[in-house]
């Protein structure tokens, strides 16, 4: 496939690097030319067209959309209750409904990539898609847990990592819930499963005052400096959220090389404040939406800009537009450890591409490429024209390949019958 | 016209009522029946659509989308004088072009009325793309401006308001810009006029610090007290941004009946700060979206999801999806001295309306009416399917009936001659 003419390419290679009127050529999946009066059977016009890298989402729960708006106006931990208790009456199919629907409300917005914590159940559903995604069996024990069950899941995840070690769009990640949901045991077995593997260790650390405060009292430290003691902060650490960290804790995740995802709306939503980003220049750091419940949107586009304005709150240049375009194309791709696969557009790189329509109102018009980049970040709706995934496209004029008609009638069932199962035992 | 069997209308009256299955009749741009079973030749099929009043953008300056993302990154005064410098060399027609652009951005979005300070000369533009909006002659002075031209600036208000006084969809209103770039005199002859004709008085207050504390150093006290001490603080007052309040000023505003319009993305985008609105129960609040140099979006939706969301960040409840919804409908026609006109979908008012497609997935699935609106509030791309101004349609599948074409082009010509024209005479 040659994606022919393209008129603005925002590259997000290491020079940041804007083309006009370029021809990208795709085989097997792969970018492999990039040049200017390419020719090839299979071409598509983008003429009026901008390109980006497919955006990634650092941290999502696609399940979770089963809940967005049961939930609202509460703070972490009694929104997280609230939410269980809805979620455990779903059953399989239901959340598979809502990982479809959350897959496909990220394509259309241009969404290449989502770093799903949880669930590999989902993984068929999410195949299905065509999103690329991280997936692992999550995690979580306290002392009380019954050791054979811990290793039970450490295995199951050896064994999906085995499994999906050479799949073109579903990899391996390796999922601890959190330090106040695990044990040491569980966080060092679950490091060496990640090294041994050479997987992301996903994690939630420092997103509420109350976990740190938790966690002083427990282990005499913060999360961070925690996860350091047990020898299992480093290069593979995705740390979501991360918005109560010391000036000791970004010395540390600097130190270990370890990436932060920001989730600004989230943090927001559930009062769980504002995460110190423009702070912490020598840390990779992604952008997440966390699942549909607490964000409650999908869009990257819209989560980018909020991400900027809290930030910009007392000085308008902490985040520049690069910046957020950065965030949630290659250096999102380096805080997964991704960097030399997807990211940004460049011969070698899969092909995961969103195409924008370069006519649309709320992208026009404009000055120049960096006018061009202002609009995309803090005016673009978000919708993408064509998402490009792996070579394969997904989304066409707007609207994903997939339908999401089965899955919204699977959740509509869901509520439909839900005061009947609350009812009922559990 | 009868919009026949909406599928759900969020009627945004005193009970806040939300109907279902419901039809309304609109005649000579008035809502003259809301009921069910009524029929009619002309009638529009909704059963996939949900109803809302039209959206109101309680303070913006439509002409500004000429300089969106070319002054990013900029705290207020830096930011104004770029603005200004680019604004400068800009004509009328490029002006009209842009008011258009922003007009078409915002019905297209459910938008239906914008208070749109400054530029009587846009009056045709906005008439023609059929949004209501409310337009004044802008209005500042210095100790050292000839009063004969403060007298002239008021008269030409005094002059546009008898000439639209009756006119359907434009509305005048005395425009002041801000304590800093008025007199004394002026502001009580702006408040006099604004009195005389029962029109609001629209004014820029307290946006930033710097701005406090200039007023504090000339008049002792800061710009709201100052205009209490001036009396000219009353219900007709729209005072836009209020970020930088005292309690005392609080307390005045409350007590003179005033409006603010909050502006929370131009606040943090132009790092002024955050105004307080979880402690100002006692005051009506609309959203504004400022102009799009300043946010760039012009996207209600949008604007209160991150007002929602910014207030949110210390407790989850500070905000909730109804308020949004009020301070961009019936508490936003409040701000403006309008709750007897628009602002909610009730017989008498006029027939100002945003249908949405029910079935966009950013909408669906949902729990109830307020899983509904958690959604339109939180989810919701924000995009209108049909939108109708004083009973006329406007936006039809998502598109204003007015093009851009000629109006972007204009822009994009203003853009490519701006060098040269910077290198001559201004």
């Amino acid at each position: 496939m040659l994606l022919q003419n393209i008129d603005t390419a925002f590259r997000q290679d290491a020079d940041r690097s804007v083309e006009h009127d370029i021809d990208l050529r795709i085989r097997d999946g792969e970018i492999v030319e990039i040049g200017r009066g390419l020719s090839a059977g299979d071409t598509v016009d983008c003429s009026d067209k901008i390109a980006l890298p497919g955006l990634i989402n650092c941290h999502s729960h696609t399940p979770n959309l089963l809940t967005r708006g049961w939930n609202d106006d509460k703070s972490l931990f009694p929104w997280l209750n609230a939410n269980d208790r809805v979620l455990g009456h779903a059953e399989r199919s239901d959340k598979r409904a809502a990982a479809r629907l959350s897959a496909v409300l990220m394509l259309e917005t241009g969404t290449t990539t989502v770093n799903d914590m949880w669930n590999t159940y989902l993984v068929d559903e999410l195949e299905t898609t065509g999103i690329r995604a991280l997936v692992g069996n999550g995690m979580g024990a306290t002392e009380d847990t019954d050791p054979a069950l811990v290793r039970e899941s450490v295995e199951a995840n050896r064994a999906f990592a085995e499994d999906y070690r050479d799949h073109p769009t579903i990899h391996p990640a390796i999922p601890v819930h959190s330090v106040y949901r695990a044990t040491a045991d569980l966080l060092q077995a679950a490091h060496d499963l990640a090294a041994a593997h050479d997987l992301p260790f996903h994690i939630h650390v420092s997103e509420t005052r109350q976990e740190n405060e938790g966690c002083r009292a427990e282990h005499g430290m913060t999360p961070t400096a925690w996860l350091d003691e047990l020898r299992v902060l480093d290069h593979r650490a995705v740390l979501a959220h991360c918005v109560h960290l010391t000036e000791g804790d970004r010395t540390a995740i600097a130190a270990a090389d370890a990436g932060i995802v920001h989730c600004a709306t989230a943090n927001l939503k559930l009062g769980s404040g504002i995460a110190d980003v423009p702070s912490m220049d020598d840390i990779p750091i992604g952008i997440g939406t966390d699942g549909a419940a607490s964000n409650n949107s999908l869009n990257l586009f819209r989560e980018g800009r909020t991400a900027a304005l809290v930030h910009k709150r007392d000085d308008p240049s902490a985040i520049t537009a690069q910046r957020v375009l950065d965030m949630v194309t290659c250096e999102a791709a380096a805080v997964l450890g991704m960097a030399d696969t997807i990211g940004s557009l460049e011969v070698g790189k899969r092909a995961d591409i969103a195409l924008l329509d370069k006519s649309d109102p709320t992208l026009r018009p404009y000055v120049g490429d960096d006018g061009l980049l202002s609009n995309l970040i803090y005016s673009f709706h978000g919708q993408a024209d064509t998402t490009i995934v792996d070579g394969e496209i997904v989304v066409e004029d707007g609207t994903a390949l997939v339908g999401i008609d089965t899955a919204t009638e699977t959740i509509a069932a869901f509520y439909d019958g839900l005061d009947e199962r609350r009812d009922g035992p559990t």
